[in-house]
């Protein structure tokens, strides 16, 4: 089987683009990272594209061939992955194996949602496809609630405070004021989160990422290929997928989130490297809780005590093992169908080097984490870099 | 690379199923394949599930985690893939890469859609969001009164006659008498079509598929593995998926569906064979003018020609080629997400000789035809078997 890197990024602005259409975001992202990767648009063999609840947002599906159609690059196969906030990770693991069955040489893989052109109220019904609607949402709980549950059992069994979850947003948006394409580029402070007001407790309002307009694109190509061409690429050394039951009810335990150990066991296992071998990594930080939860089950710390390394400061940019240095979910803005190729870039980035103010020295091993709804998708990838 | 072969299929009843959920519908037909396999549940790898709106039609999506929850088969990875009415395709094919790229031996395939719990209208919005809503649907264009436009233009250069597109619907109801899961069991006359009301003219109620509730599940296997726990399989020689333009305005020609004839060419040159060589078709019958289209851009006859070969019986049971045995989408039933799947069965129980009634005769090559929307996304697999 062929190896696979990374060889273009492309990313709009995140946020509420009253401006911008879902077909002029998609678009934009990938026209940049055609351009980064210095191939044409004819070059490009096939299409990925990770989108969620485009029905519900903007009544549109066929997400695959409206990318093909807008780039002009008719006609590649284009298909569309949805694993609700996962669908930008399941797209990248997808063209990661279209390369590897040797069926392309060169994909590349979009994720975008555009989320305001509904109410408050509509984007909550969307959003809540994510979880098991028959037997959560329907009911009257939202995904605040399904996490806040998440928060409570975390706080009653391992002593994990309020202010910890606060300190995760406040790293996150400390980190955002580095990266020029947040949601939020305004710092924030624990006593500013804590007076936030409740969504559903112990989530405030400033515990949860936004709703968020934006697009991301990456370029994928064969190791081989890349070589042929003389181009630079960061390669993806796995990028593993796994899943859990849709209700929170039915889990075994809501003290982790048991697809996000799996994965990230595989991925390890493929890529062969350890969870101390990671020099930075994206989170899927949905909720502060959730960026707890993540770096406990990723391996990064023991179970439990997640809130604790927050609070020490290892996850500060500067710390053992920076999270989130793009902002995160949290406050580079959370376009869930962009969210996972987000991660990707920041990981390519990171790299390469090019991550101004939030660059982690020598960073050369990266991790993605992404996660659909309450943890019933996990998609973990790990890169490395930088192949000539 | 591998080859892959279909080693068990599973299918509901299509229809007005009031007394199945989307749930219940995928899980049977799953379990049915899988029985069908003659493998447990655990032998699967991974799932992937074509499914278009569900987010608009049940108000769920995070179809994939969905689908492996309610088997049982957690974590394995799952994901679903949408491609307007052409999902099920899509999928099938992804799941074909998955073994290509030596990932995984075992995948289960399936396709779902509950489009019965909506009024007729929200289910028009929703396949609305297969075609280009910001220059079609919304300005109040159906999907009718968009392939009326595809058939005035046949009608208009070759001739084609009502009468013609009529005898389409009247010979898949014939077939569909001997499918015991068909939707509509109950023959129909050229009279009794040419008096159902134009729903857009020239295309009448008859020569239009159904709103439908139904799944469909197929179980692909590598050939090695297949051979090493002595199952039998049908081939799949190739499947391959191209792209055209959202809106019918955009295209250079509307007397044929260009992406059909490129995932045809393709398909044709990765398998090795010629048009001529194939036994047994499905077409994408969406309505009557779509199947005509459909025989003349998959090359089995001339474009122009396809209306003449219908009315001299060429595609009928005994006929030079049978087209749609399965009943096709008109009258089999068509939930959008399942028809490419229930596609790959039709052609795979063919060579299996398990058709009954509608058995062709020595059937060894058939090939499926899946399009999203009014031809921008088109899938063609060729099947070929029978390998021990």
């Amino acid at each position: 089987m062929t190896d696979v890197v990374v060889i273009g990024t492309g990313i709009t602005k995140f946020g509420e683009l009253w401006d911008k259409s879902f077909r002029e975001l998609i678009t934009e992202a990938a026209i940049k990272a055609i351009a980064d990767s210095g191939l044409g648009g004819t070059d490009i063999e096939a299409i990925y594209g990770g989108c969620m609840a485009s029905g519900r947002f903007i009544g549109q599906e066929h997400i695959g061939a409206l990318i093909a159609d807008y780039l002009g690059v008719n006609p590649i196969p284009s298909t569309r992955c949805e694993a609700a906030c996962a669908s930008g990770g399941v797209a990248l693991r997808q063209g990661f194996l279209a390369i590897k069955s040797g069926e392309n040489d060169i994909v590349a893989v979009g994720g975008v949602e555009k989320m305001t052109e509904v109410s408050t109220e509509e984007a909550g019904f969307a959003l809540g496809g994510a979880g098991d609607q028959e037997t959560e949402l329907f009911h009257g709980a939202t995904f605040p609630s399904l996490y806040a549950l998440l928060a409570r059992c975390h706080m009653h069994e391992f002593g994990t405070t309020e202010e910890q979850m606060a300190m995760v947003a406040v790293k996150n948006h400390a980190n955002a004021m580095h990266n020029p394409n947040a949601q939020f580029q305004r710092e924030i402070s624990v006593e500013k989160v804590m007076n936030s007001g409740y969504v559903a407790e112990p989530l405030k309002l400033l515990d949860c990422s936004p709703l968020s307009d934006g697009a991301a694109a990456v370029i994928l190509c064969s190791k081989e290929k890349a070589r042929e061409l003389g181009l630079k690429g960061v390669e993806i050394l796995a990028s593993e997928q796994a899943s859990d039951t849709l209700a929170l009810a039915d889990r075994k335990s809501l003290l982790e989130l048991n697809a996000t150990k799996i994965a990230a066991q595989k991925a390890y296992a493929k890529a062969g490297v350890k969870a101390s071998d990671i020099d930075v990594v994206e989170v899927h930080d949905c909720f502060t809780i959730a960026e707890i939860l993540a770096i406990e089950d990723l391996g990064f710390f023991k179970k439990g005590e997640g809130g604790k390394a927050v609070e020490q400061g290892k996850t500060k940019l500067g710390g053992k093992l920076p999270v989130n240095t793009s902002g995160g979910l949290k406050a580079a803005g959370h376009p869930v169908g962009a969210t996972g190729i987000k991660q990707a870039i920041e990981a390519v980035e990171q790299i390469r080097g090019n991550c101004g103010g939030r660059q982690v020295k020598g960073a050369k091993i990266a991790l993605t984490h992404n996660v659909g709804g309450s943890g019933a998708t996990a998609v973990v990838s790990i890169f490395k870099g930088l192949i000539k």
